[in-house]
Protein backbone atom coordinates (compact mmCIF):
# COMPACT_ATOMS: atom_id res chain seq x y z
CA UNK A 1 0.00 0.00 0.00
CA UNK A 2 1.11 3.44 -0.78
CA UNK A 3 1.56 5.86 1.74
CA UNK A 4 -1.01 8.39 2.08
CA UNK A 5 -1.13 12.13 1.75
CA UNK A 6 -3.66 15.10 2.10
CA UNK A 7 -2.54 18.00 -0.75
CA UNK A 8 -4.53 21.21 -0.38
CA UNK A 9 -6.00 22.05 -3.69
CA UNK A 10 -6.80 25.56 -4.48
CA UNK A 11 -7.54 24.95 -7.97
CA UNK A 12 -4.07 27.92 -8.95
CA UNK A 13 -1.11 27.15 -10.23
CA UNK A 14 1.31 26.27 -7.24
CA UNK A 15 -1.29 23.94 -5.87
CA UNK A 16 -2.01 21.79 -8.97
CA UNK A 17 1.77 22.10 -9.02
CA UNK A 18 2.25 20.22 -5.57
CA UNK A 19 -0.34 17.58 -6.35
CA UNK A 20 1.82 16.82 -9.57
CA UNK A 21 4.94 16.46 -7.13
CA UNK A 22 2.86 14.06 -4.49
CA UNK A 23 2.49 11.83 -7.27
CA UNK A 24 5.45 12.09 -8.05
CA UNK A 25 6.74 10.85 -4.99
CA UNK A 26 4.30 8.17 -4.95
CA UNK A 27 1.77 9.31 -2.78
CA UNK A 28 -2.09 8.27 -2.47
CA UNK A 29 -3.64 11.71 -2.64
CA UNK A 30 -6.66 13.13 -1.33
CA UNK A 31 -7.06 16.14 -2.34
CA UNK A 32 -8.72 19.14 -0.09
CA UNK A 33 -10.18 22.62 -1.34
CA UNK A 34 -12.18 24.82 0.69
CA UNK A 35 -15.17 26.36 -0.08
CA UNK A 36 -15.00 29.56 2.23
CA UNK A 37 -17.09 31.89 0.07
CA UNK A 38 -14.97 32.72 -2.69
CA UNK A 39 -15.94 35.82 -5.24
CA UNK A 40 -15.94 33.23 -7.48
CA UNK A 41 -16.38 29.21 -8.00
CA UNK A 42 -14.28 29.11 -10.88
CA UNK A 43 -11.02 27.90 -8.76
CA UNK A 44 -13.64 25.23 -7.17
CA UNK A 45 -14.24 24.26 -10.08
CA UNK A 46 -10.69 24.56 -11.53
CA UNK A 47 -9.61 22.66 -8.49
CA UNK A 48 -11.87 19.47 -9.71
CA UNK A 49 -10.62 19.65 -13.15
CA UNK A 50 -7.13 19.33 -11.47
CA UNK A 51 -7.37 16.39 -8.96
CA UNK A 52 -9.30 14.31 -11.94
CA UNK A 53 -6.48 15.10 -14.77
CA UNK A 54 -3.36 14.59 -11.58
CA UNK A 55 -4.94 11.28 -10.77
CA UNK A 56 -5.99 12.20 -7.30
CA UNK A 57 -7.70 8.97 -5.38
CA UNK A 58 -10.27 11.57 -4.41
CA UNK A 59 -11.35 14.96 -3.97
CA UNK A 60 -13.42 16.68 -0.88
CA UNK A 61 -14.37 20.30 -0.95
CA UNK A 62 -15.15 21.74 2.56
CA UNK A 63 -17.53 24.23 3.33
CA UNK A 64 -16.74 26.92 6.09
CA UNK A 65 -18.94 29.61 6.69
CA UNK A 66 -16.68 32.55 7.20
CA UNK A 67 -19.48 35.18 7.94
CA UNK A 68 -17.35 36.72 10.81
CA UNK A 69 -14.75 37.31 9.24
CA UNK A 70 -14.76 40.54 7.28
CA UNK A 71 -12.32 43.00 6.15
CA UNK A 72 -10.23 41.17 3.00
CA UNK A 73 -11.02 41.77 -0.97
CA UNK A 74 -10.83 37.87 -1.68
CA UNK A 75 -14.21 37.16 0.59
CA UNK A 76 -15.87 40.98 1.08
CA UNK A 77 -17.23 41.84 -1.94
CA UNK A 78 -17.32 45.64 -0.07
CA UNK A 79 -13.87 45.46 -0.94
CA UNK A 80 -11.98 46.08 -4.27
CA UNK A 81 -9.53 43.41 -5.45
CA UNK A 82 -6.51 46.07 -5.90
CA UNK A 83 -4.92 45.92 -9.63
CA UNK A 84 -1.34 47.73 -8.69
CA UNK A 85 0.84 46.61 -6.28
CA UNK A 86 1.23 48.10 -2.84
CA UNK A 87 3.70 47.92 0.25
CA UNK A 88 3.21 45.73 3.31
CA UNK A 89 0.67 43.21 3.20
CA UNK A 90 -2.07 43.53 0.96
CA UNK A 91 -6.41 43.38 1.36
CA UNK A 92 -6.12 40.23 -0.58
CA UNK A 93 -4.89 38.76 3.00
CA UNK A 94 -7.32 36.14 4.33
CA UNK A 95 -6.88 36.18 8.36
CA UNK A 96 -5.10 32.71 8.94
CA UNK A 97 -6.46 31.46 5.86
CA UNK A 98 -3.18 29.21 5.99
CA UNK A 99 -3.16 28.27 9.57
CA UNK A 100 -7.28 26.87 8.81
CA UNK A 101 -6.56 24.56 5.68
CA UNK A 102 -3.58 23.22 7.18
CA UNK A 103 -5.80 22.41 10.73
CA UNK A 104 -8.89 21.11 8.44
CA UNK A 105 -5.70 19.00 6.41
CA UNK A 106 -4.68 18.00 9.60
CA UNK A 107 -7.97 16.05 10.70
CA UNK A 108 -8.24 14.79 7.67
CA UNK A 109 -5.05 13.69 7.85
CA UNK A 110 -5.76 11.64 11.22
CA UNK A 111 -8.51 10.22 9.87
CA UNK A 112 -7.18 8.98 7.01
CA UNK A 113 -3.93 7.66 8.99
CA UNK A 114 -1.89 9.96 6.59
CA UNK A 115 1.85 10.27 6.92
CA UNK A 116 2.09 13.82 5.11
CA UNK A 117 0.78 17.16 3.86
CA UNK A 118 1.48 19.11 1.33
CA UNK A 119 0.51 22.44 0.83
CA UNK A 120 1.81 24.75 -2.29
CA UNK A 121 3.03 28.15 -0.08
CA UNK A 122 5.63 30.07 -1.64
CA UNK A 123 8.12 32.23 -0.02
CA UNK A 124 9.39 34.16 -2.85
CA UNK A 125 6.15 35.26 -5.42
CA UNK A 126 4.26 35.01 -1.69
CA UNK A 127 2.75 38.59 -1.94
CA UNK A 128 3.45 39.30 0.94
CA UNK A 129 1.48 37.14 3.39
CA UNK A 130 2.60 35.98 6.69
CA UNK A 131 1.49 32.53 6.78
CA UNK A 132 3.64 31.83 3.33
CA UNK A 133 6.72 32.01 4.84
CA UNK A 134 8.89 29.00 5.98
CA UNK A 135 8.97 30.16 9.44
CA UNK A 136 5.03 29.19 9.29
CA UNK A 137 5.74 26.27 7.66
CA UNK A 138 8.32 25.09 10.72
CA UNK A 139 6.29 26.15 13.32
CA UNK A 140 2.93 24.21 11.69
CA UNK A 141 5.06 21.33 11.72
CA UNK A 142 5.97 21.63 15.50
CA UNK A 143 2.04 21.78 16.59
CA UNK A 144 1.19 19.08 14.31
CA UNK A 145 4.02 17.19 15.98
CA UNK A 146 2.52 17.58 19.66
CA UNK A 147 -1.02 17.42 18.47
CA UNK A 148 -2.06 14.53 17.25
CA UNK A 149 -3.05 10.93 18.05
CA UNK A 150 0.14 10.01 15.59
CA UNK A 151 2.04 12.45 17.93
CA UNK A 152 1.21 10.59 20.93
CA UNK A 153 1.95 7.35 19.48
CA UNK A 154 4.89 8.36 18.03
CA UNK A 155 4.85 9.06 14.56
CA UNK A 156 4.78 11.89 12.45
CA UNK A 157 2.19 13.51 9.94
CA UNK A 158 5.13 15.53 7.62
CA UNK A 159 3.80 19.49 6.73
CA UNK A 160 5.37 19.22 3.08
CA UNK A 161 5.30 22.69 1.31
CA UNK A 162 7.72 21.82 -1.54
CA UNK A 163 7.63 25.07 -3.72
CA UNK A 164 8.54 27.32 -0.73
CA UNK A 165 12.09 28.32 -2.39
CA UNK A 166 11.16 27.95 -5.84
CA UNK A 167 10.07 31.26 -8.11
CA UNK A 168 6.93 31.02 -10.08
CA UNK A 169 9.25 30.49 -13.51
CA UNK A 170 10.95 26.98 -11.85
CA UNK A 171 7.32 26.01 -10.44
CA UNK A 172 5.88 26.04 -14.16
CA UNK A 173 8.65 24.62 -15.54
CA UNK A 174 8.96 21.97 -12.91
CA UNK A 175 4.95 21.51 -13.21
CA UNK A 176 5.03 21.26 -17.27
CA UNK A 177 7.59 18.22 -17.11
CA UNK A 178 5.47 16.70 -14.28
CA UNK A 179 2.88 16.76 -16.82
CA UNK A 180 0.37 19.43 -15.36
CA UNK A 181 -2.47 20.52 -17.75
CA UNK A 182 -2.27 24.64 -16.96
CA UNK A 183 -4.99 25.13 -18.58
CA UNK A 184 -7.00 23.49 -16.16
CA UNK A 185 -6.17 26.56 -13.70
CA UNK A 186 -7.36 29.52 -12.15
CA UNK A 187 -5.11 31.86 -9.88
CA UNK A 188 -6.94 34.93 -11.06
CA UNK A 189 -7.82 36.73 -7.67
CA UNK A 190 -11.47 38.18 -9.90
CA UNK A 191 -12.03 35.41 -12.39
CA UNK A 192 -15.27 35.44 -14.53
CA UNK A 193 -17.50 32.61 -13.60
CA UNK A 194 -16.33 30.53 -16.37
CA UNK A 195 -12.74 30.99 -15.39
CA UNK A 196 -11.41 33.59 -17.23
CA UNK A 197 -8.54 35.91 -15.73
CA UNK A 198 -8.73 39.56 -15.83
CA UNK A 199 -5.03 39.84 -16.56
CA UNK A 200 -4.44 43.01 -13.83
CA UNK A 201 -4.50 41.51 -10.29
CA UNK A 202 -1.21 41.28 -8.49
CA UNK A 203 -1.94 36.99 -8.86
CA UNK A 204 -1.99 37.38 -12.57
CA UNK A 205 0.36 39.40 -12.54
CA UNK A 206 3.23 37.09 -11.11
CA UNK A 207 1.36 34.21 -12.75
CA UNK A 208 1.61 35.99 -16.46
CA UNK A 209 5.68 36.98 -15.50
CA UNK A 210 5.79 33.67 -14.21
CA UNK A 211 5.19 32.26 -17.91
CA UNK A 212 7.32 34.28 -19.59
CA UNK A 213 10.64 34.16 -17.61
CA UNK A 214 10.00 30.58 -18.24
CA UNK A 215 9.65 30.77 -21.48
CA UNK A 216 6.41 28.55 -21.78
CA UNK A 217 3.24 29.63 -23.87
CA UNK A 218 0.87 30.72 -21.12
CA UNK A 219 -2.27 28.84 -21.67
CA UNK A 220 -4.14 31.16 -19.72
CA UNK A 221 -7.74 32.56 -20.65
CA UNK A 222 -8.21 36.19 -20.07
CA UNK A 223 -10.48 38.36 -20.05
CA UNK A 224 -8.41 40.77 -22.25
CA UNK B 1 -11.37 50.83 24.99
CA UNK B 2 -10.97 47.35 26.89
CA UNK B 3 -8.66 45.04 24.83
CA UNK B 4 -11.01 42.54 22.60
CA UNK B 5 -10.43 38.69 23.33
CA UNK B 6 -12.44 35.93 20.96
CA UNK B 7 -13.44 33.34 23.27
CA UNK B 8 -13.60 29.83 22.37
CA UNK B 9 -17.25 28.26 23.43
CA UNK B 10 -18.06 25.28 23.35
CA UNK B 11 -21.26 25.43 25.76
CA UNK B 12 -20.14 23.08 28.42
CA UNK B 13 -18.77 24.19 32.03
CA UNK B 14 -15.16 24.72 30.65
CA UNK B 15 -15.40 27.13 28.14
CA UNK B 16 -18.53 28.86 30.33
CA UNK B 17 -15.73 29.15 33.14
CA UNK B 18 -13.58 30.61 31.07
CA UNK B 19 -15.48 33.22 29.16
CA UNK B 20 -16.49 34.32 32.82
CA UNK B 21 -12.12 34.59 33.47
CA UNK B 22 -11.94 36.97 30.61
CA UNK B 23 -14.07 38.88 31.51
CA UNK B 24 -12.73 39.50 34.85
CA UNK B 25 -9.73 40.06 33.11
CA UNK B 26 -11.52 43.14 31.80
CA UNK B 27 -11.73 41.77 28.12
CA UNK B 28 -14.42 42.60 25.61
CA UNK B 29 -15.24 39.13 24.69
CA UNK B 30 -15.95 37.84 21.35
CA UNK B 31 -17.42 34.55 21.57
CA UNK B 32 -17.16 31.42 19.17
CA UNK B 33 -18.87 28.14 18.79
CA UNK B 34 -18.35 25.98 15.85
CA UNK B 35 -21.58 24.21 14.57
CA UNK B 36 -19.26 20.98 13.04
CA UNK B 37 -22.12 18.33 13.22
CA UNK B 38 -22.27 17.78 17.00
CA UNK B 39 -24.87 14.61 17.80
CA UNK B 40 -27.28 17.52 19.25
CA UNK B 41 -27.69 20.94 19.52
CA UNK B 42 -28.38 21.22 22.86
CA UNK B 43 -24.69 22.76 23.60
CA UNK B 44 -25.22 25.47 21.02
CA UNK B 45 -28.03 26.53 22.70
CA UNK B 46 -26.21 26.43 25.56
CA UNK B 47 -23.40 28.32 24.28
CA UNK B 48 -26.29 31.02 23.58
CA UNK B 49 -27.15 30.84 26.67
CA UNK B 50 -23.78 31.27 29.06
CA UNK B 51 -22.12 33.58 26.48
CA UNK B 52 -25.68 36.31 27.04
CA UNK B 53 -25.61 34.76 31.02
CA UNK B 54 -21.69 36.03 31.14
CA UNK B 55 -22.23 39.42 28.91
CA UNK B 56 -20.02 38.57 25.65
CA UNK B 57 -19.91 41.79 23.54
CA UNK B 58 -21.23 38.92 20.58
CA UNK B 59 -21.52 35.59 19.91
CA UNK B 60 -21.14 33.67 16.78
CA UNK B 61 -21.44 29.93 15.52
CA UNK B 62 -19.38 29.49 12.61
CA UNK B 63 -20.62 26.54 10.26
CA UNK B 64 -18.16 23.95 8.96
CA UNK B 65 -19.10 20.82 7.09
CA UNK B 66 -16.50 17.98 8.55
CA UNK B 67 -18.12 15.66 6.20
CA UNK B 68 -14.59 13.84 5.42
CA UNK B 69 -14.20 13.84 9.14
CA UNK B 70 -15.56 9.96 10.22
CA UNK B 71 -14.15 8.03 13.23
CA UNK B 72 -15.03 10.00 16.03
CA UNK B 73 -18.10 8.78 18.29
CA UNK B 74 -19.05 12.73 18.67
CA UNK B 75 -19.70 13.58 15.00
CA UNK B 76 -20.61 10.37 13.68
CA UNK B 77 -23.72 8.21 14.77
CA UNK B 78 -22.28 4.81 13.95
CA UNK B 79 -20.28 4.55 16.46
CA UNK B 80 -21.24 4.37 20.44
CA UNK B 81 -20.68 6.75 23.36
CA UNK B 82 -18.43 4.79 25.65
CA UNK B 83 -19.99 4.62 28.91
CA UNK B 84 -16.74 3.23 30.75
CA UNK B 85 -13.34 4.46 30.83
CA UNK B 86 -10.52 2.61 28.66
CA UNK B 87 -6.82 3.42 28.16
CA UNK B 88 -5.53 5.72 25.55
CA UNK B 89 -7.23 8.20 23.34
CA UNK B 90 -10.90 7.94 23.44
CA UNK B 91 -13.18 7.45 20.63
CA UNK B 92 -14.49 10.45 21.40
CA UNK B 93 -11.70 12.69 20.27
CA UNK B 94 -12.50 14.97 17.20
CA UNK B 95 -9.19 14.91 14.68
CA UNK B 96 -7.36 17.99 15.17
CA UNK B 97 -10.23 19.29 16.80
CA UNK B 98 -8.74 22.10 19.17
CA UNK B 99 -5.83 23.17 16.17
CA UNK B 100 -8.73 23.79 14.28
CA UNK B 101 -11.30 26.04 16.44
CA UNK B 102 -7.89 27.42 17.20
CA UNK B 103 -7.13 28.64 13.65
CA UNK B 104 -10.33 29.67 13.57
CA UNK B 105 -10.24 32.02 16.44
CA UNK B 106 -6.84 33.09 15.04
CA UNK B 107 -8.67 34.81 12.06
CA UNK B 108 -11.36 36.02 13.47
CA UNK B 109 -8.75 37.96 16.16
CA UNK B 110 -6.97 39.01 13.10
CA UNK B 111 -10.32 40.87 11.48
CA UNK B 112 -11.51 42.11 15.66
CA UNK B 113 -7.51 43.11 15.94
CA UNK B 114 -7.75 41.15 19.08
CA UNK B 115 -5.03 40.61 21.99
CA UNK B 116 -5.84 37.59 23.41
CA UNK B 117 -7.78 34.07 22.34
CA UNK B 118 -8.97 32.09 25.56
CA UNK B 119 -9.58 28.48 25.31
CA UNK B 120 -10.81 26.03 28.11
CA UNK B 121 -8.34 23.10 27.93
CA UNK B 122 -7.43 21.43 30.60
CA UNK B 123 -4.46 19.22 31.36
CA UNK B 124 -5.93 16.68 34.30
CA UNK B 125 -9.19 15.86 33.34
CA UNK B 126 -8.61 15.82 29.47
CA UNK B 127 -9.62 12.78 28.87
CA UNK B 128 -6.70 11.62 27.07
CA UNK B 129 -6.68 14.24 24.21
CA UNK B 130 -3.48 15.19 22.60
CA UNK B 131 -4.58 19.00 21.99
CA UNK B 132 -5.04 19.37 25.40
CA UNK B 133 -1.81 19.54 26.85
CA UNK B 134 0.49 22.57 27.77
CA UNK B 135 2.54 21.48 24.92
CA UNK B 136 -0.26 21.94 22.78
CA UNK B 137 -0.76 25.45 23.50
CA UNK B 138 2.97 26.36 23.37
CA UNK B 139 3.14 24.90 19.82
CA UNK B 140 -0.20 26.81 18.72
CA UNK B 141 1.51 30.54 20.80
CA UNK B 142 4.63 29.91 18.48
CA UNK B 143 2.25 29.13 15.55
CA UNK B 144 0.35 32.53 16.18
CA UNK B 145 3.44 34.23 16.70
CA UNK B 146 4.53 33.88 12.80
CA UNK B 147 1.23 33.44 11.13
CA UNK B 148 -0.57 36.56 11.51
CA UNK B 149 -0.55 40.24 9.83
CA UNK B 150 -0.20 41.51 13.83
CA UNK B 151 3.01 39.31 14.00
CA UNK B 152 4.73 40.85 11.01
CA UNK B 153 3.79 44.13 12.78
CA UNK B 154 5.70 43.04 15.81
CA UNK B 155 2.46 42.45 18.28
CA UNK B 156 0.55 39.28 19.65
CA UNK B 157 -2.29 37.76 19.76
CA UNK B 158 -1.81 35.94 23.37
CA UNK B 159 -3.30 32.27 23.70
CA UNK B 160 -4.76 32.02 27.05
CA UNK B 161 -5.78 28.74 28.43
CA UNK B 162 -6.42 29.70 32.05
CA UNK B 163 -7.69 26.35 33.45
CA UNK B 164 -4.87 24.03 31.92
CA UNK B 165 -3.69 23.11 35.32
CA UNK B 166 -6.89 23.41 37.36
CA UNK B 167 -9.06 20.39 38.69
CA UNK B 168 -12.52 19.67 37.82
CA UNK B 169 -13.22 21.24 41.21
CA UNK B 170 -11.23 24.19 41.52
CA UNK B 171 -12.74 25.02 38.08
CA UNK B 172 -15.95 24.53 39.37
CA UNK B 173 -15.53 26.41 42.65
CA UNK B 174 -13.63 29.36 40.61
CA UNK B 175 -16.71 29.57 38.46
CA UNK B 176 -19.12 29.95 40.93
CA UNK B 177 -17.16 32.48 42.69
CA UNK B 178 -17.30 34.55 39.11
CA UNK B 179 -20.83 34.01 38.80
CA UNK B 180 -21.56 31.22 36.54
CA UNK B 181 -24.97 29.53 36.38
CA UNK B 182 -23.47 25.97 35.44
CA UNK B 183 -27.19 24.79 35.35
CA UNK B 184 -27.15 26.67 31.53
CA UNK B 185 -24.08 24.48 30.66
CA UNK B 186 -23.92 21.46 28.87
CA UNK B 187 -21.16 18.88 29.27
CA UNK B 188 -22.85 15.13 27.93
CA UNK B 189 -21.51 13.72 25.38
CA UNK B 190 -25.33 12.70 24.40
CA UNK B 191 -27.38 15.04 26.07
CA UNK B 192 -31.13 15.27 25.02
CA UNK B 193 -32.34 17.87 22.43
CA UNK B 194 -33.69 19.83 25.63
CA UNK B 195 -30.07 19.38 27.28
CA UNK B 196 -30.77 16.75 29.63
CA UNK B 197 -27.17 14.88 30.13
CA UNK B 198 -27.15 11.16 30.04
CA UNK B 199 -25.00 10.88 33.54
CA UNK B 200 -23.48 7.85 32.26
CA UNK B 201 -20.52 9.05 29.72
CA UNK B 202 -16.70 9.85 30.28
CA UNK B 203 -17.84 13.83 30.30
CA UNK B 204 -20.92 13.43 32.60
CA UNK B 205 -18.92 11.57 35.26
CA UNK B 206 -15.47 13.77 35.37
CA UNK B 207 -18.54 16.60 35.79
CA UNK B 208 -20.33 14.72 38.78
CA UNK B 209 -17.37 14.40 40.01
CA UNK B 210 -16.23 17.72 40.07
CA UNK B 211 -19.22 18.79 42.05
CA UNK B 212 -19.07 15.71 44.51
CA UNK B 213 -15.55 17.29 45.16
CA UNK B 214 -16.09 21.27 45.11
CA UNK B 215 -18.93 20.38 47.86
CA UNK B 216 -21.18 22.45 45.62
CA UNK B 217 -24.39 21.03 44.24
CA UNK B 218 -25.06 19.84 40.85
CA UNK B 219 -27.21 21.63 39.05
CA UNK B 220 -27.22 19.44 35.59
CA UNK B 221 -30.49 17.96 34.47
CA UNK B 222 -29.79 14.18 34.44
CA UNK B 223 -31.75 11.66 32.33
CA UNK B 224 -31.53 9.50 34.71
Amino acid sequence: MRPRAVVLLSGGLDSATTLAIARRDDYDCHALSLDYGQRHHAELDAARAVAAQLGAVEHRIMRLDMGPYTGSALTDPGIAVPETPAPGIPVTYVPARNTIMLALALGWAEVLDAEAIHIGVNALDYSGYPDCRPAFIDAFQNLADVATRRAVEGSRIEIRAPLIHLSKAQIIRLGVSLGVDYGLTVSCYQASASGLACGRCDSCRLRRQGFEQAGIPDPTRYLV
